[in-house]
């Protein structure tokens, strides 16, 4: 074994940890998303842009505001989800930098002046911030279900502004009855690592 | 505390983990690779397309080639780093989704014949595999030293095809005297999430 995370940290995060399509009704507190982002707001970032914005979905109201745009799919899911996060990227994020990155405040008007450039780059560090968001979810003791089969444009215009643009929508909360579909493979190592 | 998950895997993967800037000379193994991609390779993606590619740069003629193409600020790091890696986004990944994802083998001819739907989807599934990776290095015991300041087109010639965009370049490596810059500030919780 070459790693030094403990096996059971490995299987909470990683091995054991699933996508949950079911759930229990135990509610998720504002008091475990805090947790949650108290852990995860350390992931790296380029130019510790941290784009990444949650929008917790709790009023019923909003709920079915929602489910509205979801695939059909995930309609199901969605609704019983105790607890419902769309993540977006602040394409914005850049008016942060000179506090956020006080080793070189300048960066903001260096690089960051054309909104197509910030856009790239929110996407991408918002989706890393994604990753960890997930893995802080697993973290908690709770079951992610991630969700990009939504009408996210759709989602924009109804919870968000032209300056955030949704990645994804996630259920949280205990796994119910039947939470699993069967693990789908993984690609082999030397399928995706190559040395040059 | 809110989280299951304990306070030494905390800090190892993300309170005490940082940005590697400096390294010692130990060298990175391919097991350590290989332990490193056996965990993180169950990390959720999209119709589980699992688009991440790793190049490891291992010979002393493929780091200078890459030299070349990394940003000045970022030269010296990874001439130094005992392994640096390129992750990229297989644009190509739907051909492997008939087997990916049994659940649903159609997927690849329903949503992914058009290729800018699966750069799209290429680059966020493997922007969130890029956070896994980061997360399975310190998870390894080892730092990591994630870059986009690097001419990533000139990076894809060098070393790739048209079918593969760079996303990020990783040194990889444990860490070596002064290797942290001070920790930038993080956004507080009330600046990240809302409700509705």
């Amino acid at each position: 074994m070459s790693l030094a995370l403990d096996r059971a940290a490995q299987d909470l995060l990683f091995r054991e940890a699933r996508t949950a399509n079911t759930f229990t009704d135990e509610p998720v507190t504002d008091e475990q998303v805090q947790a949650i982002y108290d852990l995860v707001k350390y992931g790296p970032t380029a130019f510790n842009q941290t784009p990444l914005r949650i929008t917790l979905v709790r009023s019923p109201e909003a709920r079915e505001r929602l489910l509205a745009h979801m695939a059909e799919g995930n309609r199901a899911k969605t609704a019983s989800a105790p607890l419902v996060a769309i993540l977006s990227a602040d394409n914005e994020f850049h008016e942060e930098l000179p506090h956020l990155f006080p080793a070189f405040p300048q960066a903001r008007d260096a690089f960051f002046t054309e909104r197509p450039v910030r856009e790239s780059a929110a996407a991408m560090n918002a989706g890393l911030q994604a990753a960890y968001f997930i893995i802080g979810v697993r973290a908690a003791g709770l079951a992610a279900g991630p969700m990009t089969g939504a009408d996210l444009e759709g989602i924009r215009k109804e919870f968000l502004d032209d300056d955030h643009t949704p990645l994804m929508v996630v259920n949280i909360g205990r796994p119910g009855p039947d939470a699993w579909h069967p693990r789908s493979p993984r690609l082999e190592f030397d399928q995706v690592v190559s040395t040059v």
